[in-house]
């Protein structure tokens, strides 16, 4: 399926409803940083975001060590920024921690 | 537990068992990259060496992108490689893929 990247408008407009997400400098892309309680607990995140991810076919960049993790997202064939990076952040979203996260 | 740094020649001899790890440079520790099949197989590996990790309390620094893992190991408590880190190299190399590998 041909996906678009997201105009300016509505990647301003998207990335005001999610929470925490930053833009990667040098691409178009964005990227959170997650702390958990520990390797478990992020592990656990991890691989609810996987399932999620494999279900969409649309695979998060990630670095884990011990109780935090670096997710960044970004479409390859768009080669940017496109509608199902941000339906994965808001998945993302919904299931990470909310006072912890940083 | 107190656990101390692997002398040279511990490093190199054992280094030499293990199948594809790299020194990293400016740091002391190993690094080793995989490619898998997908996402599916990728993060399945993740997962058992998530499970072997936490039954050592001994914890891999990595990054995975669809099919592709880095593994970075090094011992946080003694600012370098260990016997630890050894021992989850080895169990590392005992589920990765062959031929895949690299």
């Amino acid at each position: 399926m041909m996906i678009n990247r997201l105009t300016s408008e509505e990647r301003a407009s998207e990335l005001a409803d999610l929470r925490g997400w930053q833009a990667v400098a040098g691409r178009d892309a964005i990227q959170r940083h997650f702390r958990f309680a520990d390797f478990n607990e992020a592990f656990g995140f991890m691989a609810r975001v996987a399932i999620k991810a494999q279900e969409m076919n649309h695979h998060p960049e990630w670095f884990n060590v011990y109780n935090r993790v670096e997710i960044t997202l970004s479409t390859h064939e768009a080669d940017g920024l496109t509608s199902r990076d941000i339906e994965l952040a808001r998945f993302i979203d919904s299931i990470a921690p909310g006072p912890l996260s940083a």
